[in-house]
């Protein structure tokens, strides 16, 4: 088996979910394992790109209003977050780096069940109560995961790996990089399936 | 055959570019006509959204350069731009406006070859005299379609075109219309075809 796929996703986007979905299909097909690995549009986009939350762009917003429910159609994935589908990531990220540092199958099981609850089953997971009681039905001790988010530890470890992403050139979610090349974007996953196929081009 | 599936692009985009040769196939599988639309991401992008320019924007700049190549290389088509890539879009924009009133069907021929010269074959697009010998070997006048962009006449039916794609809720370039449905980028051209093919979802 060659390199594991690297994935960056944000806990706050939708196409960054079937972006896990479908990446972990393909590698499957593949024989490729996943490195799943977090990063936050709030840095990479806000500050790094200078520009706006994507829902809040003229044009953009409302396009992301039918193009994302559409997509989850395509799929066959049911789209049902919480409110108006807006997500604080913090709680989330730094419980998935805190269990990544100890079990990173773990914390990938814990991505897609958190990510399940606020895009399909409209379980608002912006806190650390909300993300503490999916990983109970992981065997994670709620008491210790909402202490150790709140330790500089693991704040300070979400901070690197969102520089490391950052200085990996991934500044979208979701992000695919395997065999040196990035691919940005849901919808690129045909691309990623094709050049794992071909072994490039 | 029902309505023409409406395909938005900017001569300054190669994935514009990309969109309008991957649309004309799949459209005619399904024996659907193209109605090629010029917009301006200057407007779009820049005025209503209030975004950088993609190639100065920080991370997605560097990404487009890799990716950009990656796609036409993908699709077997030569990438071979003038110079960095950029293009000055207005002396085809409004070429293509002035000939679309007088004939749709020449002005998409003469969209195809403008940007055929443009990204394949090197030959910088930005100036009037080289969007007139295009048009030459089109049989349009040169004299006659370089006196007709510098019309208010053309200039205000232009405006008016980037207005209605606006209004539309266009922003990117490639973006493709069919029943109601608004797809952006060279990327969802596998969703136009499952839409086509399907009827929708």
């Amino acid at each position: 088996m060659s390199e594991p796929i690297e994935y960056y996703f944000d806990f706050l986007s939708p196409y960054g979910y079937l972006g896990g979905l479908g990446i972990e299909e393909i590698a499957a097909r593949h024989n490729r394992a996943v490195d799943w690995r977090v990063m936050l549009l709030g840095i990479s986009v806000i500050k790094v790109m200078g520009l706006k939350p994507l829902p809040e762009t003229p044009l953009k917003g409302p396009y992301l209003r039918e193009d994302v429910p559409r997509f989850f159609r395509l799929l066959g994935v049911p789209y049902n977050p919480p409110g108006g589908g807006q997500m604080a990531p913090l709680p989330a990220a730094r419980s998935f780096t805190w269990l990544k540092g100890r079990d990173p199958d773990l914390a990938k099981r814990f991505a897609q069940a958190v990510g399940r609850a606020h895009w399909c089953e409209g379980r608002d997971m912006s806190t650390p109560a909300a993300v503490a009681e999916i990983g109970a039905t992981l065997d994670i001790d709620p008491a210790e995961l909402t202490a150790a988010i709140e330790t500089d530890d693991v704040k300070d470890a979400l901070k690197r790996h969102v520089q490391h992403s950052i200085d990996k050139g991934v500044f979208g979610a979701p992000t695919f990089i395997l065999d040196g090349e990035l691919f940005w974007g849901a919808d690129r996953l045909y691309q990623v399936d094709r050049w794992l196929e071909t072994g490039g081009w």
